[in-house]
């Protein structure tokens, strides 16, 4: 039977045998949330790249992108990583280039030795848990954490998805969750009860809020605002659609 | 202020700043739990050891060597990880040489780059907790998870002591707590309420029910059954209480 595990950061994700799995990455405040924003919104591709460097070649060749540190929108570029950056009609059959603190580096890390990589978010949970139980291979969920630490929001998507992958029948609780998911969905149901309680002590989410993103945060925790399931194929993320593997 | 932070796996312990922090080791099932045992059964010093071939090496010079790997003990050598191996008059005033599959990796992790490192375990984890508040100094629970992978009885530990730092009113949780040890500590809270809920479905204790091992956890989960504090100094864990940090 395939098996749900988490890896909480990029620094530990080299253990986990992904070469057979299908590795899911997230990071909820903001990269992968803005990154299914903008397929919604009509982008063609967007292209992850590690480093400020590397976008701004891109960005020089004629490229939209998008550049956050330290949760900031980086001085020049087109897009930080909010959501909100990519909604409007300039995106529309773009291929965009984007570079962020956290989100990017765990692509980089998955890129490694995994076969398939697929984009998570609150955003599009519910598509893509659907795709994910057609495929009955074992699931890696990669949080893209905080500069190497674990994340509450990214470990609250990680148990979401395996109660959704759960729910479904495919994947049991006895014999195919891991401890590493088992943490996360215990920790996500405790959440559902009483949301405010967990959040609001995160220390991720104060740092965020000390940035005036509390409009942010909000839609990056709302459910379903998109089918779109941005896909890895080659060094592009493209619409899954779009693909063999849809 | 100073502040609480779990590190869930050896791996990725790199990205914390532990120069000025005090680290506690912790492998519940078993290492750790071991240790502290043998303390309190009168050994004078524990010397942990990365590899097998070092432990063996110990062991020909004399040393009492206990090796644990997947688990189970090591042919040839006197002791395993069970800290039922360490309750014996043989060990009375002796230095012994211990290696684990993730424990004594997690303390080598550790040695890299930090200047205190402690021993916890659920045997312990009151006088380790007083002890601690009265350093008041940044605390990072380093947990030895299983071969790279965040483990549930690791985290419950992590949350347990985190609780009771919280409850002295040291530190606080509103400012104190970073993201890693708010999950950590309401994981523990909702395991106190329903403790079978979580660790009957937990990967590594299934692990380790079949290997028989059902009274070594009951064991590793008592609470305080030794007021012992190991800490490393140089290459030996020593008691605490021997050493000018008491």
């Amino acid at each position: 039977m395939p098996l749900i595990e988490v890896s909480y950061t990029p620094e530990n994700f080299e253990v986990y045998d992904s070469s057979e799995s299908i590795v899911v990455v997230n990071d909820i405040f903001r990269a992968t949330s803005a990154i299914c924003t903008a397929f919604e919104h009509g982008a063609k591709a967007m292209i992850p790249v590690e480093t400020i460097e590397e976008a701004r070649a891109l960005q020089k060749k004629g490229y939209l992108a998008g550049a956050e540190r330290n949760a900031e929108k980086v001085e020049g570029f087109d897009f930080g990583n909010s959501p909100y950056d990519y909604m409007g009609d300039n995106i529309k059959g773009k291929t965009l280039v984007l570079t962020t603190t956290n989100g990017t580096r765990a692509i980089e890390m998955a890129k490694k030795n995994s076969e398939v990589i697929v984009i998570g978010s609150f955003l599009n949970i519910s598509a893509l848990s659907k795709w994910l139980v057609g495929q009955k291979k074992n699931v890696i969920i990669l949080c893209s954490g905080w500069k190497g630490r674990i994340n509450l929001e990214d470990s609250l998507f990680a148990g979401a998805l395996t109660k959704e992958l759960i729910q479904d029948g495919t994947y049991s609780m006895e014999h195919d969750v891991e401890d590493s998911a088992l943490i996360a969905m215990h920790l996500f149901e405790m959440a559902q009860k009483d949301p405010e309680k967990l959040l609001k002590v995160s220390s991720h989410r104060r740092r965020l809020a000390r940035l005036n993103l509390k409009e942010d945060i909000r839609f990056c925790l709302t459910l379903n605002t998109t089918n779109k399931i941005p896909i890895l194929i080659g060094d592009e993320l493209v619409d899954l659609e779009t693909t063999d593997l849809k």
